[in-house]
């Protein structure tokens, strides 16, 4: 293939898990196992695609800086050891860290309680020229918190206020702020990573098998498995509800590691291209500065 | 007076000037010299009643930062020289500063220009249980921003994103951004300060007058005055397309400093007055912790 149709291959693929428009949209027509129109053997060919997209996306990231006018969020959610990490690591690693910032949203603090549930994460947004990665986000509230009601009883949300439309009213409150940040400038691109329940256990067990795993398993989040339907039910709510054009979400499949990372790689190379960077240009007279001042430098005595 | 009818008195001046629904809003119909149904010779009782609105709002208050659910949030705007400043001093000066935090929003900085314009006002809202002022607030995006195009040209909006909407679009955000807000416990209020072109005319020459009071004048303050009616019409046209039940603006009348204050004092503590706010109630088995802990006390060897 030449680099045109690798491009077109690519963004074939990227598409195929973008949604736009949340309407009907079912989860179960999604297979955690999709690899699209690739299998076990294309997985060479994979890591270089993924090598290429590192390459693009660092590229792509030098403009985004330069021209300082467009930001980018990147949100992920999963459920647990569906390969958030490891993606963000593999797709993300060639970034200039000066231009990209992750934040990993846990258990709310003390002060963030005292706020509104978007505060926390409305001021960690990415600046003008950066990609900002959210590791987990505000849609933990309509996820975790939603599956377990003693969360939102925690909120020291007034008691009046707590009514039966409240997940309505999160839904609605999200694609107010996406579409206020869109408006501003800041691109986002949402990602959901889908394992199968199968999936998730081999990768526990694998963690509790290996001693330098260890550390990536909590005994908690086997636990969360008991809730695996009420979590399903409530990540496909969540897309019909907050899939837009400007903030579509992805269903990326993930019992295949390695197919994870080329849709997400492409998804975001893909999404940066069509923003139209560019270097800012340099103006006649700024030009002519540059000249002189070229000029002066040459004329200098050694 | 007794005190039920001094309350249904205030209640009824703040009211009078309190807009819930824009739709027909004219300016034109709020007097600047307007004083209800007070006149000069009130002046001695509108002190005291200032001074009793005081000590009112320090006790709701503390109660509001025991019960630790709700927020206050007041939005001051207007022409320079309207009072503001003077106002959250007079109104605000009983309230524990633990419990009330003031920011005054000036032209923006780097880092706030790299963001989108509604961000540092969303990372300085109150917390719960304390009052935040706001003065000036992200409003000044559809006033100082509408009247004077190139400070929206100097926002490093993607070109492509600055269109013909975007003053509907920033009163459709700050719509959704106030109900979010009042949807997780903030109560908000909004205080437009309505001083006339001749009032602040006397009050600048007063400034440049008066060495004492030459600090708070600025010679861009008189160039303002040019844009008068193009800021009266920014004004109306926010106040339209932003009142809400949840987040009214009361229109003050600021020719004359003792009522604008009186009014703005009411307003505070009738609102307030309304959220039910209460110490938190302790339960059978705290205060049976409470009365061992008070026996274990009085036992206590000398």
């Amino acid at each position: 293939m030449n680099d045109a149709a690798i491009r077109r291959f690519a963004r074939e693929i990227s598409r195929s898990h973008r949604i736009e428009k949340g309407g009907k949209f079912r989860l179960r027509d999604h297979d955690p196992a999709d690899t699209g129109p690739l299998d076990d053997e294309d997985k060479p060919r994979a890591r270089e695609a993924l090598e290429a997209g590192r390459a693009a996306l660092a590229e792509l990231q030098d403009r985004l800086y330069a021209q300082d006018r467009w930001s980018v969020l990147l949100v992920f959610q999963a459920m647990d050891a569906a390969g958030k990490d490891g993606v963000i690591k593999h797709v993300m690693s060639g970034v200039n860290p000066q231009g990209c910032q992750v934040y990993s949203f846990k258990a709310p603090s003390e002060e963030e309680l005292d706020h509104d549930w978007m505060w926390r994460c409305a001021r960690a947004l990415p600046e003008r020229g950066r990609i900002g990665i959210f590791n987990r986000s505000y849609y933990e509230e309509v996820l975790v918190v939603k599956v377990h009601p003693p969360i939102l009883r925690a909120q020291k949300i007034p008691r009046a206020l707590v009514g039966r439309k409240i997940w309505n009213e999160r839904y609605q409150d999200i694609r107010a702020f996406e579409r206020h940040m869109a408006r501003n400038g800041t691109m986002i691109l949402k990602f959901f990573l889908n394992v199968s329940r199968d999936e998730q256990k081999k990768r526990f067990l694998e963690r509790i098998e290996h001693p330098e795993k260890n550390w990536k398993f909590a005994a908690g989040d086997v636990r969360e498995r008991a809730h695996w339907d009420a979590y399903m039910d409530a990540y496909q709510t969540m897309i019909r509800e907050t899939a837009a054009p400007h903030a579509p979400w992805f269903v990326v499949p993930a019992d295949n590691k390695w197919y994870t990372r080329i849709v997400v790689s492409v998804a975001i190379v893909d999404a940066l291209s069509r923003l139209g960077l560019s270097y800012p240009k340099v103006d006649k007279a700024t030009r002519a500065e540059l000249e002189a001042a070229g000029r002066a430098l040459a004329a200098e005595k050694k």
